[in-house]
C-alpha cells in the first residue's frame, strides 16, 4: 500500500479483489488521522507564541508518526489475515479428521481476522486522545485540522467495529468474543472523545 | 495527489506544508468511501442470488466511479483554492487603492475556498445516499464494507463542515455566506443517513 500510487490503490480497493477492502480503508483514515496530527504539530512547535505547548506538541508529533506507521502496516496484515481465512476454507474436508482440520484452522485465522480491526480501532482511539491533547496549544491557523484528524480516526474507528464484530460472528470460543468485546468497547468510548474535538472546534471557529 | 505513492501522500500530508491539509485529506476520506461502495457493486454485480437487485447496483456503481473521480478533483482544486487565498493576502497594501484592492482579492479568493470544502460535503452526502441505496441488495459477504464506506464518507462530510466554516469566518459577504450555510445545512442531514446504514449493517451482522 504504502508504495501503490493513491490512484491505483484506490482503483484495487474499488476492484473485485477482496484485498484490499474494509479493513485496509479503516487503517488508511486512521493514517490519515495520525498524518494531519503531525501536520498540526509540525506548524506548532517552533512559534514562540506556542512555546508553552512545545513539549506536550513534541511529544505527540513522535507518537503521532509511530502510529501513522503502525495503520500502514496494519493494512498489510488485513490482507494477510484475511488471505489466511480464505486459505483455511479451502482446505480439504473430504474426511472426518480433515473436517475437523479445516474447522480448527479456520477457527484460528478467524481469531488473527478480528485482531486486525481490534487494533485498528485501539489506533484510532489514541489518534483521537492525540486530538484531543494537542487541541488546546495547536496553531490557531490549522486548528480546523485537528478536526479533520478526528473525525477520519473516528470513521477508522467506526469502521474497525463493523469489521471486527464481522469476524467474531463466525468465532466459536466464547472466552476469545468475550475478551475481544472488552478490548473493543473500551476503544469505542474514544467515538464520544472525537466528536467533543470537533465540536470544540467549531466552537472556536464560531468566535 | 492520484500519481503520488500512499506513503509519499501521507508524508506531505504529515509535513509543514499547507497543503495538502484537511481539505484533500476530508477528500481522501470521500474518494475511499466511493471506491468501497464500488467494490461492493463489482462484488455484488453478475451474482445469480442478487439479480433482483443488478439494475441498481449497476447504476450505483457507474455514480461511485464518477464521485470517486471528483473526490481525486476536489483534493486538486483545494491546494489551488488554497494557494489563491496566500496570494491574495501577499498582495501589496502601501496604499489606499492597493489595500482596497487587496481586500476584494482576499474575498474572492475566500469564496473560492469555501466552495471546495462544500463540494467536499455535497459529494460525501452522495456517498452515503449510495450506501443507503445499495445496502439491500449488496452481497452478504462484503455488507460489512456498505458500513465502512458510509463511516468514510461520513468523516468527509464532518470534516468538509468545519473547512467550510473556517473559511465563513473571514467572508464578509453575509449574502454569500447564507447561501453557502443552506447548502451546507442540506448536506449535512446526511450524517444521520450514514449512521442509519451502520446501524443496519451492525443488526445484520449480529443476526
Amino acid at each position: 500500500m504504502r508504495n501503490d500510487t493513491v490512484g491505483g490503490w484506490l482503483d484495487e480497493l474499488a476492484s473485485e479483489s477482496s484485498t484490499p477492502g474494509g479493513g485496509a480503508a479503516a487503517a488508511m483514515n486512521a493514517a490519515v488521522g495520525a498524518a494531519l496530527i503531525s501536520m498540526v504539530c509540525n506548524l506548532t512547535i517552533g512559534r514562540p507564541k506556542y512555546a508553552a505547548h512545545e513539549k506536550e506538541l513534541s511529544a505527540a508529533l513522535v507518537e503521532a508518526e509511530e502510529l501513522r506507521g503502525q495503520a500502514l502496516r496494519l493494512a498489510a496484515d488485513d490482507a494477510a489475515a484475511f488471505g489466511s481465512v480464505i486459505a483455511a476454507y479451502k482446505l480439504a474436508k473430504a474426511t472426518a479428521e480433515e473436517k475437523q482440520a479445516r474447522t480448527a484452522a479456520i477457527q484460528q485465522a478467524l481469531v488473527g481476522a478480528a485482531d486486525v480491526p481490534l487494533r485498528t480501532a485501539e489506533l484510532a482511539a489514541e489518534v483521537i486522545g492525540l486530538a484531543r491533547r494537542i487541541l488546546p496549544g495547536s496553531n490557531v491557523n490549522v486548528v480546523s485540522d485537528v478536526a479533520v484528524a478526528a473525525s477520519s480516526a473516528r470513521a477508522a474507528l467506526d469502521a474497525a467495529v463493523v469489521n471486527v464484530e464481522v469476524n467474531l460472528a463466525a468465532l466459536a470460543d466464547e472466552a476469545h468474543r468475550t475478551a475481544v468485546r472488552d478490548r473493543l468497547t473500551a476503544a469505542v468510548t474514544a467515538g464520544a472523545e472525537a466528536d467533543a474535538v470537533v465540536a470544540e472546534v467549531r466552537e472556536r471557529i464560531a468566535k
